[in-house]
C-alpha cells in the first residue's frame, strides 16, 4: 500500500511562499527593493530606522509597520515625512508574533510603491516565528541590542542565520552591560559566518553611516540581480 | 438548515486548558506552586532566578527550562544546585515560540515534584504567544528591562495583562537609557492596574528581596487556595 506523509507545517509554508512571490513579482515591476527588519522587541527597529532617514538615504524610502497593536512606531516614522503603512496583527488569534507573507499582501494597496525605491518592512518584535516567514524581501536584516546579552545568536539560531545582516546596536551601553563584545561577535560568526556585521548606537550615531549606506545599497544589489 | 462556525483557534486553546487542568491536578497533589515566568529575549530571566536563589528562597525551588535550542540558561541554573529540566521546542515546527501546556505536560515526568515546593517555569522569550497559552501555573510573571524602552506595555498589551506580577529590571541603566521610568509604569498600569510591579536590578542586587519574597509567597497563595 502507497503511503502518503501529511506535511501540514510544510504546506503551510509552501503556501507562504507562494504567496511570498506573488508579492516579489508586483515589487520587481515596481522597481522596488524591500528589506525585512526583524529583532527582539525594544531592540531598536524604529529608532534605527529614525536614525537613517534623518541621515539621509539616498533611495526614496516607505516603511511598513508590523505590530500586534498599535501605532506608536508609525507615528515616529510618519513624523520625519516618510510614507508608512500600519499592519497591525490583533484582529487574528490574540494577536500574531510575526508577519507572513499574505499579511504583507493585505496591505500591499496602501503602500505607494511608485513613490519609493526601498520598503522597509518592520516586523513584530520576535526572534523566533519572523525568521521563518519570508514575504518577497531582497534582503533580511535584524538588529542585536548588546543590553540582550551575547549568547543570543546561540539561543536563536534560526533567526541569526536568516540575515544577510546582522546590526548590532545599542553599543553606547557595552560599559554598563555584562555583555563581552567580541563574544557576542564570535557567536554571530558561529552561527552565520556569512552575515554582513554592523555595530551601531542609535543613540550617540556611532556606525550609522555605515546602516544608511547598507541600506542605500540593497537597491542596487536588487536592480544587479532584476 | 443549521450552520456551525469552526473555531479552529478556539478549539486548539481549549485543547490546551484541558492539558493545563491536568497538569494543575498534578501539581496540587504533589503540593507544587508553579510560575510560568515571560519576558522579551534577554530582559533577565534566568538571571533573576539565579539572584533569587542566590538570596536564599525558603521554597524548595526547581526549574523547567523552556529554549527554541541548547541549554545555556538550564546550565546556569544547575551550577546552582537546584534541580532543571530542559525542555527544547526546536524538534517542532521550525523551533516553537512558546510553551505550551501539552509540552509542560511532556517534560513532567523529569521534574522531581516530591522534592520541591515551587516550580519556576521559565518560558521561550517572546512577548506575544506565550502569554496566550496557559500550563497549569499558579502566577505569571514577567520580566521587562528599562533597556527595551517604555512603550512596550502599549505594544504587547496582552502580556502585560496576563500577568500577576511586572517585574522592571536593569533599572541600573536607567541613566543610560531613554526610558522614563514613571512613563514605564505609567504604561504598565494603564494596560494592567492589578498587577504587583518590582522594580530591580539582577545586576546590582536592588529590588532582589522583593523579588524573592514574591516568589517565596506563591507556594502560601496557592496553599490556602487549595
Amino acid at each position: 500500500m502507497h503511503r502518503t506523509r501529511i506535511r501540514v507545517a510544510a504546506d503551510a509554508l509552501d503556501a507562504n511562499e507562494t504567496i511570498a512571490r506573488a508579492n516579489r513579482a508586483d515589487f520587481d515591476r515596481a522597481g522596488v527593493a524591500v528589506v525585512n527588519l526583524m529583532s527582539a522587541p525594544g531592540s531598536g527597529k524604529t529608532a534605527l530606522l529614525e536614525r537613517a532617514i534623518e541621515a539621509g538615504l539616498d533611495s526614496r524610502v516607505g516603511v511598513l509597520e508590523g505590530d500586534v497593536q498599535g501605532s506608536l512606531d508609525a507615528d515616529r516614522i510618519a513624523r520625519l515625512h516618510v510614507p508608512v503603512t500600519q499592519l497591525n496583527t490583533a484582529p487574528g488569534f490574540g494577536g500574531e508574533c510575526h508577519l507572513d507573507a499574505n499579511m504583507v499582501r493585505t496591505a500591499l494597496p496602501d503602500v505607494p510603491l511608485a513613490e519609493i525605491d526601498l520598503l522597509v518592512i518592520e516586523n513584530v518584535g520576535n526572534l523566533v516565528c519572523p525568521a521563518e516567514f519570508r514575504v518577497g524581501e531582497d534582503a533580511r536584516a535584524m538588529i542585536c541590542s548588546v543590553a540582550e546579552g551575547e549568547d543570543k545568536p546561540l539561543k536563536y539560531p534560526l533567526m541569526f542565520r536568516a540575515c544577510e545582516l546582522v546590526c548590532v546596536n545599542k553599543i553606547d551601553l557595552l560599559p554598563h552591560v555584562d555583555c563581552d563584545l567580541d563574544r557576542l561577535l564570535a557567536n554571530v560568526a558561529a552561527v552565520n559566518p556569512d552575515a554582513t556585521v554592523l555595530t551601531v548606537s542609535a543613540r550617540t550615531g556611532e556606525g550609522i553611516e555605515a546602516w544608511r549606506a547598507w541600506l542605500d545599497a540593497v537597491p542596487r544589489r536588487s536592480a544587479t540581480r532584476a
